[in-house]
């Protein structure tokens, strides 16, 4: 067997996100830094448009914090809430896509219900496990709401994954 | 050393629990798919009613997510919520049974105080670390409640370990 | 490639933490068992004074959960909670030292804001990722308040980190 060195290998931190058209209930990709900072894409795991890409079939690692924070009043007051376009929940997610299959694929999910008394919240979402992986297959992060993630700091938003 | 593509790994995900008698303040074991979809099981590490058997001695990465649900209402006022049987919080356990003691050891426990004032409320609870194993350890996860765990998607409620 | 049992690995367990001086706003570092119950320190990796210290230079998985616990009340009067000294967020971090810059680092942050209507909470914030370290490179965890931190249970506080 080779080095363990010489595995494909990538921890992606966070940058300001391009702005785009947020359609209701529809989440939304997350772009990377791949290579500033902490950020290192190594040995073939190549970072392109929002996606990170399997170089070899095999089982990998694949985490993911996403900081989020925003405001919140009346939550016990759901048409308020919904009036004043305020979130009541922040999901995050990993989504495979692969050429054997025309849907992406949903690997890791996590969801919270955001409800608080003071007028700012903020909280991370953190997933992380084992998943059978094909060469070729693409790997990104999405989001509830990419206008409630902080992109302020490399530590606090990231993405990545390694072979075993 | 042999490559590391032969070494024991499992991810299991959730099922629909079969329904148990649950004592108050007693935790309850969970139930796993083990090989459709994404979860799998290879290298002889093996999923037999609720536990994960350890084939090899050694350094083993283990994690687990469980998201939960439920209702709640005045927190504040608990003695309104003892009434109503709402949950005050939630908790999940990762739990090592070996021949070699009488009695089970907890290896990662995570525990969250659940009071919101929304009338519904989900998050997800996550855990991994690094644990030195003997052949033939078992490993299960034990929650608060099984009536609060979501079993409906398979991304969002899982169960892993690899030899490291 | 030499065998994998043969790398550097820790997994640190909470300890009481010994009495310090708070400076407002300014972080704490954790003290850690290194030794006994699920805690071990091997293949010279080291544990000393509130550093792991690094062996030798690669890729390593980096992984801390802290379990807080308080009180809190009254959030939507933020002047009354910072009259009764209640915390109003916790945070975590994992800091790097190293002997080639002056400034230590930060890998890997979770922020939450607490404010919650029951008179106690507790919860966990929980951290993981994979960093390109030196050999020499000094690992340590930072929080908010050390008096909020659940010591009481190896279970649930906890730091570790192995290379890959
Ligand atoms: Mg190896």
């Amino acid at each position: 067997p080779r080095a363990d060195g010489g595995k494909p290998r990538a921890h992606l931190t966070v940058i300001k996100q391009p702005p785009t058209h947020h359609l209701k209930d529809q989440l939304q990709a997350m772009h990377w830094e791949h290579e500033l900072g902490l950020a290192f894409t190594k040995n073939r795991m190549n970072y392109t448009n929002k996606f990170l890409v399997v170089p070899e079939s095999g089982d990998y690692f694949i985490y993911t914090q996403i900081s989020f924070r925003g405001t919140s009043s009346e939550c016990g007051n759901i048409d308020q809430r919904k009036q004043q376009n305020k979130p009541d929940s922040i999901i995050v997610v990993i989504t495979k896509v692969t050429d054997r299959y025309p849907e992406p694929s949903q690997l890791l999910m996590g969801t919270k219900s955001v409800c608080e008394i003071s007028s700012t919240w903020f909280q991370p979402l953190y997933l992380g496990a084992m998943f059978s992986l094909q060469e070729g297959d693409k790997l990104m992060v999405n989001v509830s709401d990419l206008s409630l993630v902080d992109y302020t700091r490399e530590d606090k938003t990231f993405f990545g994954a390694f072979l075993l």
